[in-house]
């Protein structure tokens, strides 16, 4: 049986923010594992996935620190990081771009845990796929940490940002929009910026960069021939390699 | 601020059987939450939901066991149980409905969890809206423990089951279909077998009784006007009240 030649370790996934984002996680995580067996020849069948754990913890809002240069959300993610450790994940993915402002200090705080890197798999794969220039859909705190800008300069990539109000109608959307469940809402936020990036700077591929974007955005008929990326996907991508290796 | 004088404590999802219901199923936790915010009047925010783990575990095909009568999942599903409460979950809900067939013992060797029941859920929910009758879609592990029978008909609901050549149509629609990714395949194995139970016993609610089938199932167009009802909402309903209990 193949699946008795599969090497698997234990992953962990910290989600919370929102916890929509957290099981949507989930769901790209298995649908990589599926695609990881499929290509590798591998049956797909229950015992083939990897033990994977996911904790959605509350973590103080990410961006409302950023923008008062606070780090409340920092212990609950420290925590979420020795407790998934002590399930046996020494290999973590974070749910949520913003969040990723504490990554150095998770980091090194945890040394012995690997904490994957939402922009840094972002970089490698545009990079891999020879796209030089993007427009970036994000949170007021992500674009504070210009978390993709350094991770896409080094890779030699343009990153093309929304202008002040669009980046508050991202918010709205983000806010009052997804995280209180009104995708409706949403998606019209979403949908208004990503025509204004396109408008000025062309059909150029769209980061959704924050984990809430997605949940609306994707299915928008008006997105239907756009390029979007989804970094969910590409960590969760990066996430069941870490698990099969 | 209202999330402040929420009540909640952690809960536990014991998934990958297989790993797509249970992502899909902190989904349905996640929505429950959700409306339960809504409902009681709390501002819906990403720090309003409660603590939740989610562990997938490679656990022995649960139907193969049962009709081989050997209790090969046990370990598994203990191990899951206990690693659970290692993290503060003491309710904890199993995203496979077949897996109930290990409950009894699970509860007696760990009294200190509460550990949710699908079946007594969902015959609680039909008896509270009055259903008398419904048609059961499950694999033959379940058939065989007569997991829903017993607690539909403590409830005074009739259960009627396919027959024995729709039954083995379930299975191809879980294992062929779902659990390898071809849902096209699954749903129409599942069209397929619900029509004939409606035929025989007139337009009754149908028990999606396999976390699987409603993966494929919920949005085929022939079943836009069923009365399908998904065991994993009731249930991921029910751990939703206990964790803001």
């Amino acid at each position: 049986m193949a699946a008795a030649q599969l090497h698997t370790r234990p992953v962990g996934i910290i989600g919370g923010m929102g916890p929509a984002a957290g099981a949507d996680f989930v769901r790209l995580f298995v649908n990589a594992c599926n695609a990881y067996l499929t290509r590798t020849g591998f049956k797909v069948v229950d015992q083939a996935y990897p033990e994977h754990w996911l904790v959605q913890v509350p973590v103080p809002d990410r961006t409302e620190a950023l923008c008062n240069g606070h780090d409340a959300p920092l212990p609950a993610l420290q925590n979420a990081v020795e407790r998934l450790q002590t399930c046996g994940a020494n290999t973590v993915a974070i749910a949520c771009n913003t969040a990723h402002a504490w990554h150095t200090k998770l980091q090194q705080n945890h040394p012995r845990v690997e904490l994957l890197h939402v922009a840094r798999e972002v970089a490698r794969q545009l990079k891999n796929t020879g796209v030089k220039e993007v427009g970036l859909m994000a949170t007021q705190g992500t674009y504070r940490t210009a978390l993709y800008d350094t991770a896409l300069s080094q890779a030699g990539i343009v990153c093309h940002c929304p202008l002040d109000n669009e980046r508050e109608t991202l918010m709205r959307g983000i806010y009052q929009g997804v995280k209180t469940g009104d995708l409706a809402y949403a998606r019209a936020c979403f949908v208004n910026v990503a025509q204004r990036l396109q408008s000025r700077h062309g059909d150029l591929t769209l980061i959704m960069g924050c984990t809430e974007i997605p949940l609306a955005l994707e299915d928008a008929p008006e997105a239907s021939h756009w390029r979007l990326l989804n970094p969910a996907q590409v960590l969760a991508q990066a996430l069941a390699e870490r698990a099969y290796n």
